[in-house]
């Protein structure tokens, strides 16, 4: 007997349903995108931590069968947020000097207390806090800079967490290694183990120019291109920093790096609160970002970038946290986008200067671009990374909910986030962290702090 | 029989514990009192709406029998924050304008919303939207400035919070009352019917020297006068408010309040953003304070105030939150804490400025002399009234804990506020507010929500 086509149409059709790993359904999907699309009452299908296809609910749910599916409709669905400069375990140093002096926050504070207790376990329980909060805040994807960091790999690995890891070479004694060259050698290691790795991307990461010399910069741009890895700096963060390099190599610190052939491949530049209208156009014919921290650049006095000169160039900016030791003290996205969005209004006398939209771009979409990462995140797109969260508008101070953008930026919370998803797992579900222990990580945490606290005591009473 | 005095010693002595209401101990408490007192492992007594004790828990323990106990190691107790400056009620408007110029605001947004909505029910539902936000932030005095003051007023003391509610009178036919002497005939009703209230302290608000005249600013004044009623005006805003009343007065807006007597008796001062070394020496020597908003001067893009002459001076300066219709968007003091923080360091270019617990002084006990109620409030102090609040110390952006200071102002959140004490009474447990319905408050919002957005809609797409 012949089954005609038609008559098996409909079970077709039924079993036409394509398999997805999750869908996530929401109020209103901000996708990001280039054309701003935002869907009402949609849904997200994942499978294979990829983003199969975002639509209306209705059709996405008749499109796919699910093996799990998440209903959110009270809350907003968004990329995952970018975190795009910080030093994770620098979260054990949370608060142990604020309010001093710069040169004392550097020298009485933080450099004595990683001298004495960074080491490989430090740097483990540090990342393990830092990508707890960063998580439980709606942070997917973190770049980083600090030492040990193939442990840093490992635990962000552990924990489901995307990142941008990037080794320090620096010119003075490190907690890790004593010489450039033996971290370089370390570099090469680490670049190495974990290229190819889905979640993460390793990366080199000179100090900035006053504390790395031109044939450890050079060395360092070399080894990041030889595997194709970004570079990850810290670029004019203070005036100081920009007057000593016009001193010292007659030009910013900019264009003393493009000197040196520094943007070749692709570089991640923190702070650059004291860029020039010349850097920006440099930088614009570069693959090379911009990552903006304005609590750590408020909160150490280190400036208030031109936002206009900054957002009519085209070199992509995102933001980021920093340290959380002194620098800010939290890793927190929702803060920077607000804070970020309320300086440019009043430093440029104008409100309507870098509206919410525009904010949330930066901690999302253009945040990828400056980590050279847009292809893969950033955006709820069919064929991204499934890195995304729900943002729940359901407390006192989400209501009315007008604008979302405005949500977001001027009235939402971290504590707001209730699920995260990154390359297509549930890392957090209705605010509970799936894949870290928090009663552990925060018992470490007060094991770190008396031994902190115990390392910076006055010599006479540290016994 | 005679019963000896010996024999009867032990009974008398257990007996002579004396009764509380409430016991509240916390892990740490910051007072706030004039020496900066932190008690370890404390806790409060609290009777017939007074604090009775502060000091450690096992002797509070020993010395009151408590009707009801609450006990958080793991949190610090701390005076309730005071909002110093805010209009309760356009938080039904949170959101409808936000990045516009600041013209479009006022008169494309704020005035028709206001015009076509706000009556005697919208100005209740706001403020029981406004009280939940502000309570579950720690929140427990405000000074408002709006419409229907009296109906604030009712609905502020149902809920169990203290405020300083002040009276619109304003030169142009507002929502209440069309002329600025209905207005004041009102408030004198106003006055009259909530002096002596515990909880509620009616004020007299004429709204600026630009939208206010000369005699109705005398009149005002006179008026709080007759009641010993407070004075709370917006002054010195924006640099064009100063340049105005430059042309007008040939003073600053201060010198001109003060050619009319203005200062005489307390008065509260919205802003103060481009007051003059003279205006700041002209108010130390009166009974006047200045509420610093810098969430709205940053939003709006009025300004950011000189931070060093402001702490040079002897004014006490409280924080303020202003109104969430695109000034802000929300009710949170520990924003406000920290980016006036933030904002002293980088516009001074000085990160030892404005230091954390001078942040957090101004949230608590300086506000509170801003308000004139330094005698009753901001401190935790025998015999001021129990108004206090727990603050947990358990996320994971509270650790390690260091500095407690340092935490409240840097990394803890409103959502970490605990319990709310005010006047004795727990008005929050443990997170849920006990004196107001979030669901019913949640529901009134949206229904607000699509009524305001109605209005607003272009003509031909209102109906």
């Amino acid at each position: 007997m012949r089954i005609s086509w038609i008559s098996l149409f409909p079970i077709l059709a039924l079993s036409a349903a394509e398999p997805a790993d999750l869908v996530v359904s929401a109020g209103k999907i901000l996708t990001m995108d280039a054309a701003g699309t935002v869907i009402e009452d949609g849904a997200v299908a994942v499978r294979g931590g990829r983003i199969l296809a975002a639509g209306p609910r209705a059709e996405i749910e008749r499109r796919y069968r699910a093996r799990r599916r998440i209903a959110r409709p009270d809350a907003l669905l968004a990329p995952g947020l970018v975190n795009g400069h910080t030093h994770a375990p620098m979260s054990l140093l949370r608060g142990i000097a604020d309010d001093v002096p710069l040169q004392a926050w550097l020298e009485r504070y933080i450099f004595p207390a990683e001298a004495r207790n960074v080491d490989e376990a430090f740097v483990r329980a540090g990342t393990r806090l830092a990508v707890l909060e960063m998580m439980l805040g709606g942070i997917t994807t973190y770049a980083d800079m600090y030492y040990f960091e193939h442990a840093i790999a490992e635990e962000t690995k552990r924990a489901g967490m995307r990142a941008v890891l990037g080794q320090t070479v620096i010119g003075f004694p490190a907690p890790d290694y004593k010489t450039p060259q033996q971290a370089l050698e370390a570099t090469e290691r680490f670049l190495l183990a974990w290229r190819n790795d889905p979640l993460i991307t390793p990366a080199v990461a000179p100090h900035a120019i006053y504390t790395t010399d031109a044939a450890t910069l050079k060395a360092a741009r070399a080894l990041a291109d030889r595997y194709g890895a970004p570079v990850h700096i810290h670029v004019s963060e203070t005036r100081q920093e920009n007057e000593d390099s016009l001193k010292a190599h007659g030009r910013t610190p900019a264009a003393y790096l493009d000197s040196l052939g520094f943007f070749a491949g692709r570089t991640i530049l923190a702070h650059m609160v004291w860029a020039t209208a010349a850097d920006l156009r440099l930088l614009e014919g570069r693959p090379a970002g911009i990552v903006h921290c304005p609590s750590s650049n408020t909160k150490l006095a280190s400036g208030i970038p031109d936002y206009r000169a900054w957002l009519a160039s085209r070199v992509p900016i995102g933001l980021g946290t920093d340290g959380p030791a002194g620098s800010n003290n939290d890793f927190n996205l929702f803060e920077e986008m607000d804070l970020a969005s309320k300086l440019a209004k009043v430093t440029s006398g104008d409100p309507t200067v870098l509206p919410a939209e525009k904010a949330f771009r930066m901690a999302t979409i253009e945040g990828a671009k400056a980590l050279g990462m847009e292809k893969e995140i950033g955006s709820i797109e069919p064929g991204k990374r499934a890195d995304f969260i729900t943002i729940s508008t359901a407390a006192p101070h989400a209501a009315p909910a007008h604008d979302p953008y405005s949500m977001l930026v001027y009235s939402l919370k971290a504590g707001d986030v209730r699920d995260v998803v990154i390359e297509g797992r549930l890392t957090v579900l209705d605010r509970r962290p799936l894949t870290l222990d928090p009663a552990r990580v925060l018992r470490e945490a007060a094991a770190a702090r008396a031994r902190v606290a115990a390392s910076l005591a006055p010599a006479g009473r540290r016994n």
